[in-house]
């Protein structure tokens, strides 16, 4: 089950991109303003960010006391919930935490894992899997998930993880990196897993791992990404007001994950494509706390976007 | 004559650049070598890197200990000499400095201004200068070369300063500002320069000061070009080995002055272009110490890889 299976051209997808990370309950301040108890986790923002692009499903856990009108943001893009258990006695895991002035780096002030502690990811019809994303997680559990779907049936497996695994599971790690198509990270995490400070030097190693794709966020200075022997490099949609960093990252996966779904193919051309619809999403993202500049978005806001980015970047 | 032009579009200019900087003897530590008594200086790199692509005159002074062998190097590109003023008695600048493995920032270990230190600027012919750079230097000097030309006459005039002018001499600084149609600086001291983190608002504050025409360098990290109201962002051409930063930015800016110059026009598109060769300059000149790289250069080279560079970057 665990054999990896080359990137492949295959017939349009029609089952939808699946997701697994967390739900969770934020609460953020930056020099703008703050707020409290608002809607966040990886699987949120990512699967929010998919839906304009794709039918995508969640697996993920929440306690009892977690918001109908959360649920209900998530139900209104018609993204698949029956992965989404609630523990029937524990609290959703909640994250509190806080930007300075260049909003480069979040400070963690508070981490309640609650009900993630026992989580026990279960993914049903994995048969019916053709695009996943692994996000930041335990390693052990993204190992788990990846166990339970058909993985030479799935076109494309991609993970996201973090500094904590890399330095603190990094056996754990280096097993589920073996097994995936493609990997985001920031730059940071790059350097830090394979010791090299340059990033093409650092991609290389990193495809030895495993993965033939490797994307490497910068932040506001933009993406790269590598390609088996290939690469493209992408700067940042240019913003003059970031409001809230939050979510940045899994929302660009998102926009990038949900547009290859949609493709159904993986090509180096729908790749680079990918990754700037990911950018474009992710610049939506922080102009406001929490989803709500998604929740604001047309399809046609989207595209008018990304004609701008192009013309940015066109010389 | 300090009257600042509008920015226009002219007939073909037949007129060479004008570059005024200094002329060098580097000493410099990498991680990955050193090199003692090498050529460099601002005025070195910037018009080699322009006579690529337009005649350019050179303004500065070295002292009577000046190498003929590097003298030799920038006639051998047909630089105008006749601006070098040669010092009876005193020596010429030198520089030392070190990077370390993130080369981002050189450390400076030694500074002899020397012959610098009584630099008065004599500009021959100031009413032949189309394209003006004033590479960075005490202003007030800047300022002493800006006056030595036919102000209205000049198609472009283009300032590049430091930290160190805009924390000691901000009155002068402001002041040669104030009568610059372009400004190239890095991230940092456009911040330093406004007091405002994102370079967005930073840019719009320099325009007030006085330039149409911002280019922000962020190294590794690519360039954002503000004109107006228009802007542009082009990412760094993507480098496996960079093994000598020093220069960097004065090569960079000779390629923009020099392609600029070429076209005799300033434009938005001109101004894209002028930037992607720039960065396509500067990555040859971090390949190796000193002008090393840049010396083995053929124009054939520059075309490729700003071709390549458009691949890269283009979705």
């Amino acid at each position: 089950m665990l054999m990896k299976s080359p990137v492949k051209k295959a017939e349009k997808s029609t089952q939808p991109l699946l997701v697994i990370g967390t739900v969770a309950v934020d609460s953020v301040e930056t020099p703008f303003g703050k707020r409290e108890e608002c809607f966040g986790g990886s699987a949120s923002y990512f699967s929010y960010s998919a839906s304009f692009f794709t039918p995508v499903r969640l697996v993920a856990v929440v306690g009892k006391d977690f918001p109908g009108q959360y649920r209900k943001v998530l139900e209104e893009r018609n993204i698949n919930l029956e992965g989404l258990q609630v523990h029937p006695t524990g609290k959703t895991f909640r994250w509190k935490g806080k930007y300075d002035f260049d909003l480069n780096n979040a400070q963690t002030l508070e981490t309640h894992l609650n009900v993630l502690l026992e989580f026990d990811p279960v993914v049903k019809g994995g048969d019916q899997v053709d695009f996943l994303f692994l996000a930041n997680f335990d390693p052990a559990l993204q190992m788990k998930v990846l166990k339970q779907v058909d993985r030479p049936r799935v076109k494309l497996a991609a993970l996201d993880t973090m500094n904590f695994w890399i330095q603190n599971k990094p056996k754990d790690l280096k097993a589920v990196i073996e097994h995936v198509d493609l990997i985001v990270l920031n730059d940071g995490e790059t350097r830090q897993l394979t010791g090299e400070n340059n990033l093409i030097k650092a991609a290389r190693k990193i495809r030895e791992m495993g993965p033939d794709i490797i994307v490497v966020k910068k932040g506001e200075h933009g993406v790269l990404l590598f390609f088996r022997d290939q690469f493209f490099v992408l700067p940042a949609f240019p913003l003059e007001s970031v409001f809230d960093p939050t979510g940045a990252g899994d929302t660009f996966a998102g926009g990038m994950m949900g547009y290859i779904s949609k493709q159904g193919t993986v090509t180096f051309d729908t790749l680079k494509k990918a990754v700037a619809y990911g950018s474009v999403m992710a610049s939506f993202a922080v102009e406001k706390f929490s989803l709500d500049r998604l929740r604001e978005l047309k399809q046609a806001d989207i595209e008018e976007r990304l004609a701008e980015f192009r013309a940015l970047t066109k010389f």
